[in-house]
């Protein structure tokens, strides 16, 4: 279920004409690269691993790191905007780093984080539906500040 | 009142021979340094900028890796078992990765982390003190599997 | 006058219809990229930094690491042969780390090693013209041998 | 014949009660970690892969990566000088990193490297003996400019 969210939130990328960008392996990153692909998109896989075989069969270009889960900084990096789908401990990773360097996330059946102040985080900006996580993702991207005045990683 | 936790941490891991590994910069990172070495500990900080000296004064081996954030990674791979404390985003990426490597976490006012499914995730170990923090963090490293069996990460 | 020879091995990888992964920055890596593009081709730069706009006009395809010189190492596991043009030290530990990986590694304009034993090392296959250098590359690529086969490191 | 000299690096640098930072594996790293242990010196090494049992037995503290040959870069920078022993391609790439990086580098039995207008590279500092090597380390760790000055990296 979370496989057919994610291969919608790819469809939606692509119409949008934005490029995808993601961990490039199987599971939830196969499906949204198979969703971009069915709408002609361009998908990029930023692989941990050593070997581009490892990438899914619909990732155009594959990026070989070979340094783990490490790559996970690159994958939130390289957008411009991210968007969570499903519960990994990858994917809150990803959230993690996304919200340290400032870029917007937007959440689709994710992980929602608590303080030890008992008050959940209220950075990450929920959608309920693949479009509704795209449009606000694209939004978002737009209204991002500018590279140039972004901090290093808020702590 | 976190860096005071902070520095009974780092006084207790000393006090029980174990080494400490840290990110090397301030805040967080260096009252737990500053509470090893209070009492005669050993400290490895795992920079994420170029320059050595943006250790903190604490840090007996500044690992320098120009890796930014990645070196997230580096510093819950390092260590055989991962106490959380705080609740900056780079912690929250810390606890990620060490809940994907199977690494074990304990946790002292830090983040939980909400599953979609409405269900608090369970694998992080909270404490209520440094001393009782330190004290499960060594029985769980003791108790850890061998590495051999460890898998590379837990998507 | 290397940025010439950088600018027609650009072209000709685009002419040969091959992906052209590089650096992404100015100098060698912006004219090689320009060289691509002339000719219709496809561009990824993976840059050092942490910002996208560090990237050339002439890239495609900015994946932002952050992870400094480190991505030299990337910058050879993602493609499929080496194509090292030009004198810089980074051209220099490409070249090595090509060397460690087995990746095949053409040469054109670019350093020659000598092994402390006074002998030349004949792993590097050097080129005269970015034509011959491209061909050249072309046939390693393909007669290169399949990933399974290869070992992590020849050290 | 090469592991016999790194020991006695390994040796000197331990008589000069400077710490020993090194891939961390078998082969000339094991020997000049073994020649510092012998004298009763501080040993680092910066693992290559996910696992700190991949360490040779004279290893004080592993660092524990898991971002493969990338981690050469991460040597280079954690040290304020660099010796290289030997001719492998691992050492080949330490020796780029730390001229790009301006991190004086002494050479023994090493790689030469050969510009190609066919002049020989004259920044690295060749020794011909284990202790003429640390004598000579030690003096241009002391003259280096300081961090401050120093640029990112010398393409």
């Amino acid at each position: 279920m979370v496989a057919k969210l994610a291969e919608e939130v790819g469809a939606e990328i692509a119409r949008a004409k934005a490029v995808l960008i993601c961990g490039g392996l199987k599971g939830v990153m196969e499906a949204v690269c198979k969703g971009a692909k069915r709408e002609g998109g361009t998908t990029i896989g930023i692989l941990p691993g050593s070997r581009r075989d490892e990438a899914n069969q619909y990732v155009d270009y594959p990026i070989v790191t070979g340094i783990g889960y490490a790559r996970n900084k690159l994958v939130v990096k390289t957008g411009q905007v991210v968007i969570a789908v499903g519960g990994s401990y990858g994917t809150l990773s990803e959230i993690a780093f996304a919200l340290g360097y400032e870029i917007p996330v937007v959440g689709l059946k994710t992980w929602q984080m608590i303080h030890h102040s008992g008050q959940i985080d209220q950075k990450v900006h929920y959608a309920n539906t693949p479009k509704e996580a795209v449009d606000l993702a694209l939004k978002l991207a737009r209204e991002a500040r500018p590279p140039e005045e972004a901090r290093e990683f808020r702590t």
